[in-house]
């Protein structure tokens, strides 16, 4: 699968939510949330993801390394407020696992977002392919 | 009264409450909540309280410049969590008005902290003393 | 011009250059400087990059409206240190403008990003073709 | 000694000074640099201030543990440009060490700063007294 089979500004492509609020320090001088601010929302519901995954198995030397992110900013956001973070897993590569995110403000969708995380054998020190388990579950929840 | 009149690691001390997730990028290299971010749960709360208080009147060039933050630290934080932020008034001096907070992971109490804003009147560029229906009320709020 | 006519991670390919003092607080729980500093560093350089481009005009609604960003993560960093955030314009286009960055520690490039921009106009608030001489500068610069 | 004994507004009392380069994101919704992140400019402070004064000894079980941090605002700052953190220790107790901070514009004081860090045994696990060797070169700091 690929991003194009996601629509990520729809509540409903997400099981998982990690809620976020708003902090006055996250506002910039034209008094919107900070673009900056929006990496640590995605990051927050990246985390609990990818955790969630690993903390499934039992392969303590593989380790995700955080390659890529992408932010599309859609709407204005003012402090103060709690946004939802939806998140999913999007595609499985060789070495390498896409995941989608959606930024909401009830049902309104403030930005979307992609990550690709590289798997790691911390052990080896370099880029790995999945071991099998890791592969069956990220592709059952992909197509889940 | 003074700050040495309230405990601010008692959740009783506080009737506002504002709740913060913690962010994974909150952390430090010890894997601690790090401490330039309780200044950020302060603030959230000050904001609050204080925009809570100012939205009673009717005031359009007083502002509360933030003059002092004093922050202690009383146990380590980590990710991932909630904190409450309780927030109250604590002191009305001529020009100035002192809060005082307590960040609270369920009922413990992981920092406590102080402020100092100043009355400031936005049209003449000066601190200036309060006008009495402002006395009043956060005289009276102190009390309660 | 489009993203694959520039190498970001050579110094070469850029004239203006935005230094950023790394802060204990960008580090997260491994020790690395976190993906979200990325960000902010990314928009220093942007600010600067385009804050200069727009004072060269008396286009007073004009502004731009960030509405992607995309960070390539290519090394770990580790603090303290300081680095040189490159920053150069990519591609314009009909209402959008691609400006480029290569986040460098000395000679080693530790990120590349791309940001999109949108030409707003304030005062219709509405995305809008930029006025002749805003092309005009953009793309002279852009293949300058 | 004591805080008293220091004029932290003036450059001359300090030796040792970190520069920080401001951020667009530092900014808050009034367009001033804010109050949060002074609290991440004092820390890149400490940590060079603290970091130099521990790689002199060889204790690898004595770490310092931040207590308080305190922060008094006196001047507006506005983005961009960069600030000297001005550092230098102030007092020892029995079993901790206070230090001092001037956040400088060129010669303007924008803000000082002061925090209490605890002397503490990784492997015991609790606050202690120094050892002879930082005693003494913690106390010739001071009067130096």
């Amino acid at each position: 699968m690929s991003l194009s089979d996601f629509d990520l500004t729809s509540r409903a492509t997400f099981k998982h939510f990690t809620p976020v609020t708003l902090r006055f320090s996250d506002q910039d001088s034209m008094g919107h949330v900070n673009n900056v601010a929006f990496a640590a929302f995605v990051e927050a519901a990246r985390t609990m993801l990818i955790q969630g995954l690993l903390n499934q198995f039992n392969h303590p030397d593989l380790d995700f390394i955080l390659a890529r992110v992408v932010i599309d900013y859609k709407q204005e956001l003012h402090y103060p407020g709690t946004v939802d973070v939806g998140a999913r897993l999007i595609n499985l590569g060789s070495k390498s696992l896409t995941s989608g995110y959606g930024v909401f403000l009830d049902n309104t969708c403030i930005a979307t977002a992609e990550s690709v995380n590289v798997f790691y054998d911390m052990a080896m020190r370099k880029s790995v392919v999945p071991p099998e388990d890791v592969k069956v579950a990220v592709t059952s929840e992909i197509s889940g």
